[in-house]
Formats: structure tokens, C-alpha cells, sequence
């Protein structure tokens, strides 16, 4: 017998978890707007806008960028599977959920995968990979700009000579770092980079954007095998995306990219200084409020990404009972630690749509209410510590 | 210098190609609501409910039914890359691009491809199979039920014996018959199919809906290699989709699934037999008005998908000058011919939305325009053959 469930009606929510992020009005209403064919040349024309955006946000004149058909991991996989051959050695940086899961997509590459491990929470630095490297050469050191799963920041300076004196590539996980924070690719001399949409760029998940440089291209080019994955390789992408024939590979995702166009058209008007500086400065009330909540923050402050920020739970307080109390009674989304910090602390995000002063406000209150209902007794007033931020910058 | 195009502002078309079709104001609304998390209580009841409607759509009891987080080439892949490993033999029927496809991807799942050829634009029978296979055994059998670069239908039935008889897994491309044809999973003994979702659902594309029997999860679970995608490997992706824990594994595209949701409601509230009929009454039109016109259809009668028409071009008429001008002078897109119809035919959908009295017209007024254009003389009145046909039947 047929079953037909109600139609949807999704619960009005606040996103301040590590992503989705709020998505705006204006991207729901492009993402609303009537199909049209994924070779028409009006949709061909979308894609070109894409591409040439995505480039001012990644910061890099790379022709090969575009938006994958995938969400963020889609966008890792096309990396690795793409560069990395059946005995490949590959240098990993590993701070959290995202670089264990370079090593693991390395390793079903046929990569023989070399480690750098840092503490969960803490940043990675140029002269650990370079420590681990122990003098061998390699085809590609991998290294997260903002570890979604900590909130812990890698400076990127220093990387690209590292991946020279290893004979390497340099790919980075730009996830949770783009449209947040500068990513910069080509000053920091990065050959491959992946991110997502659902994070700072506050567009709905479902696309992966990836940059890659002529050496990285030349690197698939010269490829001994084929890529593993049909749907992922890049070198079939490059003529639907690119080229004088637009040839079909996959149907694109249409109102998807259109998303993307509107997500992108609002992150340069709003330009990409302003949007730094407003993250910086919501990160900063946030930071205070939590702080003054009693709360530890486990990430150094020179290492913390001003989109997210992982909050210890305190010592007798219920971490998933908070969050359960946000959503239920507030209506708001912060999300739990993961792998060293599983039920041990939250990731609060400040990305794209969902950085405000509304966004920093609601999360402090709330929090307040969910640890009061713990029997937390905060030290100080999380609002006034918060306000006293913003007093002292010229508030956007 | 930051260059910022104008908001997008796509045209407005009828979609009568070979996908997407025309997206109904409901599902374009339900891709507009607000995104939630993807661990949200209320995602986790839209994800089972699309599972559920999905079970119905592909007629199937399978646990293993769920949209993956790409196009349907990514189901595809999805299928092979899980079901196939490196030695593994595996027999696939190719009569268009996507059986030969299929073979591509397989082979880069390192697995020993034995083509089934038949011409472009024919069916594929069992015996053809096993003439082919020559008393081997086979870790898979894949077929193509509704070949969308033709329109050719190969009937299921006989198929499952024939897998036995073979020792092997059946698989099947659902692409273009979801929704449009009856798929009948379980009643032919399919182990595992995947489909798209902007063909006959008439969602937008993003999500590949797969459905994979015990066996063919035994078989994932006897591997004795990893999956060589992370992203697609479906024993990881089990437990987000189902299970107790509900296990991250990667960000779903929430808003593709919320329309989904409401392409598959829409279909069920049509109901699925009715749904059939309306396909086969307009094809059945379309027919005698592409006749009409004096154009031959390729594929033999008995061959001919509803939902998708290959229409030869005929000599001295420019098939693409046909096209441009239905896009830009009736905002009609119809498709192009592929591979061995590659210049030489038209493709015309008539799948889920698209499928009505209201497209019937016209496309085959915008086809007589088009043609008489070129100077080719319609020997008949194409809307006349066609009201013919609504006449003899009684139109839903």
C-alpha cells in the first residue's frame, strides 16, 4: 500500500553549528528559480560566473575551478583521487576528524600515507610535516586550513616551501576556511584546494568548490593510471566546465549552482576585508561572552578560527543536554565535539549568515539558560561581557 | 579587481530534453524552505521518509534505499565501485552512452568488462547476454532500462534468471524509467539500481537514488578491498542513513532532499499506475504527431520508452538550427542526438512534469514552425494526428 507522509515543513532553526550555516533569503529564492537545462547556454553563462567568482574568493587566477557535484568530502575525494597514484607517498597533516579522513580517502588511492599528527584542538606547523618527512620526497603534502571538527587554525605561510624542498603538491582543505577567513591560494602558492558551501559561504550543502594550479593539472595530465573515479576526474570535468564544446559529462546541478551564484554575489558585495573583519569581530564578543560564562575554550587563542569555536563542556554538565535544550527550547543548533572531544565540548559556529551580533547574542542567552538548567552557576553576565566588545570596535 | 556579475535571472523554458525536466511550483518551494542541520531530529524523519517513498517508486523492500549526495552518475558509480572489485568479471549491455559508460567506470574499478553490443537505439534481450557470456561466470550483470541517450527500452523480464544462470548480481540503470515506467524492483529480482532525480520525478538535479537488495549488501560487506571511494562507500554510508546512531558521514544536501521529498509525494498523490498511463497517452500523441510531420522514429515501436522520443533529423534539415531556434524562439529546449545519433536525431522528453497535453502541443507546433523554417514540408497536420490520439482515449 501506498504510504505518503505530509508534505515537509522543517522546523524554523538558528545554525550555529559547525555547518549548514544560515542561508540567506536572497540564496533561497535563486535556489527557487525554475530549472532550466544544464547546456543551455543561459546555464552555461551561470557557470562561468561561478567559476570566475569562486577564483576572487579562493583568492587565486587558477583556471581549473569550479564547483564539484558533491558536497565537501566530494570535493577531498576529487582531490586525492585525482593527484595521488597507486604507491604515491603523501604527507598528511592530522589535528582532527578531516585530516584522518585525507589519510583514509589517501590510502583507498593505493597512497602510501605518512602522518602528521598534532593534538586534537591544536594547529599544525610547516616544520612537524617537515620533521616527519625524515628527508624522503613526495607527491603531495595535504594540510587543513580550518579543522571543522576543532575549530583550530593552520597558518599557511611556510607550506609552500615545505612542499618544494619535498618535491611535493600542495593541497589544502579549505572547508570551513572559505569566505571566513582569507585563504589566499595563489600567494600561498597552494596547488589544489576543495571546499564546501555550507559553511561561511552560507549557501545549502550539496556543492564542493575546487581550485587547482597548471602544475596540479599537469600532475593529472601525466597521470600512469586512471582515475579511480569516473564521476570525479577532472580531466572529463575540465571540457563540460571549460572548453570551447561544453561537453556533457554530468547533469550539473542546476538550482544548486544557483545557490552558489547568489551565495557568491553576496560574499564579494559584501567584500571579502568587510566579511574577515566581521567574523573577527563576532568571534571576539562570542569569546568573551563564553568566558565569562565560565566556559574553557580548548584551542589556543592564536590558533583559533574566528568561524568556530569549540567550547569545553564543564565537568557535570550534560553536554548533549545542552544541546537538546538549544534546539528544543531555543530553537538554536551548536553542535558536539567529535573523535577526542566527543561529549566532551561544542562547536559554535559563526559562519556567513549565521555571524551577528543577533547570532552572538541568542547563542550567549541561550547558553545561559541550558547551563543554568545543568545547575552551572555562571561568574560573570556573558551579555554585558559581550557588549563590552563591541563598544570598543566600530561595531559593522 | 572584484568583479561581481548581476543576480542571476535564468530564462524561462519548457524542458523537453532528456532531463531535466520541468521542476513543479511545489518542489521549487520545498527546495526554498529554511536549511536545517543534517543531524537535526527533523532531517533524520525527511531522510526516512524520502527512503520510504523512495522503496515505493522503486517498487522494492530493500533496507539499502536511499538518495546518494550527487548526480546519477554518481550512482552509478556508486554501484559499481561497491559492487565490483579489481579481477572481478562483469557483463554490461551497451546499446548508447550510459552502458558504455557503465563499462568505463567498471573498468576503473579494475574489473574485466565483457560488452553485450547491440545497435544504437535497440533493446537489449537476456539471450543476448547469455550468447555473450559463453558459459562463464560473472560477478555482475548490468543493464540500462531506459537508455536516455536513445530512448530505447529493454524489458526487464528474464533478466534474473539469467543473472543466476551466470552466477551473478543484477544491476540496473534506473535513470530515465524512475517514476515513468514501472521499475519493479523486487518483482524482476533487481540487486541493485540507482537513478537520478530530474528525469520523471521532476526534481532538480543533485541527488542519485540508489536501492541495493541483502545480497548485493552481502556482497559489499564479502569484500576483500576497501572501496575505492570514500565518499560513496556505502557500508559508511548505512549508518547515517540508517541505524540507531545516525553517524555522521558526510554533509547531505538538505535542500535537495526537501525537494525530493516533494517530487516523490507528488508522484505518489498522482499514483504510480496513473502516473504510467499519462505517460504512455502523451508519448502516444507525440508519436502520431512527430508522423504527422513526416519524421521517422527510430526506435521500433516495441522499443520506444514513453517518457523519451528519438526523432530522426532528416535529410537536409540542420537538427541544431532545429534546436536553437525552439530555445530562442519558443523557449522550448529539446535534446540533441548523442554518439551514433550524434547530429542526425532529436531527443524529446516527455517525463514527469513535462508530461501533458499543454507540452504535446507545443513541442510539435514549435517543431512545425522549426522545420518549415528549413523548408521541410510537414506531409500532415501534427496537432490534428495528435488530438486524434486524446480523442480515442479518454485524457486524464
Amino acid at each position: 500500500m501506498s504510504t505518503i507522509p505530509a508534505p515537509l515543513d522543517p522546523p524554523s532553526r538558528v545554525l550555529m553549528g559547525p555547518g549548514p550555516s544560515d542561508v540567506p533569503p536572497e540564496i533561497l529564492q535563486a535556489l527557487a528559480r525554475p530549472c532550466i537545462g544544464h547546456l543551455d547556454p543561459a546555464f552555461v553563462e551561470i557557470m562561468d560566473q561561478n567559476k570566475g567568482m569562486l577564483r576572487q574568493v579562493f583568492g587565486t587566477d587558477n583556471a581549473m575551478t569550479l564547483p564539484m557535484s558533491g558536497t565537501g568530502s566530494a570535493g577531498m575525494e576529487t582531490l586525492l583521487v585525482n593527484l595521488v597514484e597507486p604507491g604515491d607517498r603523501v604527507l598528511v597533516g592530522v589535528n582532527g576528524v578531516f585530516g584522518g579522513r585525507m589519510c583514509e580517502v589517501a590510502r583507498r588511492c593505493g597512497a602510501e600515507v605518512v602522518r602528521v599528527e598534532a593534538p586534537w584542538g591544536r594547529a599544525l606547523s610547516p616544520d612537524a610535516f617537515r620533521a616527519r618527512a625524515e628527508g624522503r620526497r613526495f607527491k603531495l603534502v595535504a594540510v587543513v586550513h580550518a579543522e571543522t571538527s576543532t575549530g583550530a587554525r593552520t597558518d599557511l605561510q611556510g607550506f609552500r616551501e615545505l612542499a618544494d624542498d619535498l618535491g611535493a603538491l600542495l593541497a589544502v582543505d579549505c572547508v570551513t576556511s572559505l569566505g571566513g577567513i582569507p585563504v589566499e591560494l595563489d600567494a600561498h602558492g597552494v596547488d589544489a584546494a576543495y571546499s564546501g558551501t555550507q559553511k561561511c559561504l552560507s549557501v545549502p550543502p550539496g556543492l564542493a568548490p575546487v581550485s587547482l594550479s597548471e602544475r596540479a593539472m599537469a600532475a593529472v595530465a601525466a597521470r600512469r593510471s586512471p582515475v579511480a573515479s569516473w564521476y570525479l576526474d577532472l580531466s572529463l570535468l575540465a571540457s563540460y566546465w571549460g572548453g570551447q564544446k561544453r561537453a556533457y559529462h554530468h547533469t550539473a546541478p542546476v538550482n544548486m549552482n544557483y545557490a552558489l551564484h547568489a551565495g557568491l554575489r553576496l560574499a564579494l558585495e559584501e567584500g571579502l576585508p568587510t566579511r574577515y573583519a566581521r567574523h573577527q569581530l563576532h568571534a571576539a564578543a562570542l569569546r568573551q561572552g563564553l568566558l565569562a560564562l565560565g566556559l574553557d575554550l580548548p584551542v589556543p587563542e592564536a590558533e583559533r578560527l574566528p568561524q568556530l569555536t569549540l567550547v569545553a563542556a564543564p565537568a557535570g554538565v550534560d553536554e548533549a543536554a545542552v544541546r537538546a535544550f538549544l534546539l528544543q527550547q531555543v530553537g538554536l543548533e551548536i553542535g558536539g565535539g567529535l573523535g577526542d572531544f566527543a561529549g566532551k565540548a561544542w562547536r559554535i559556529g559563526l559562519m556567513g549568515a549565521s555571524c551577528s551580533r543577533r547570532h552572538v547574542s541568542l547563542c550567549l542567552s541561550g547558553l545561559h539558560q541550558a547551563l543554568r538548567a545543568q545547575g552551572w552557576k555562571a561568574p560573570h553576565d556573558p551579555l554585558s561581557a559581550a557588549a563590552g566588545v563591541y563598544e570598543a570596535r566600530v561595531a559593522p
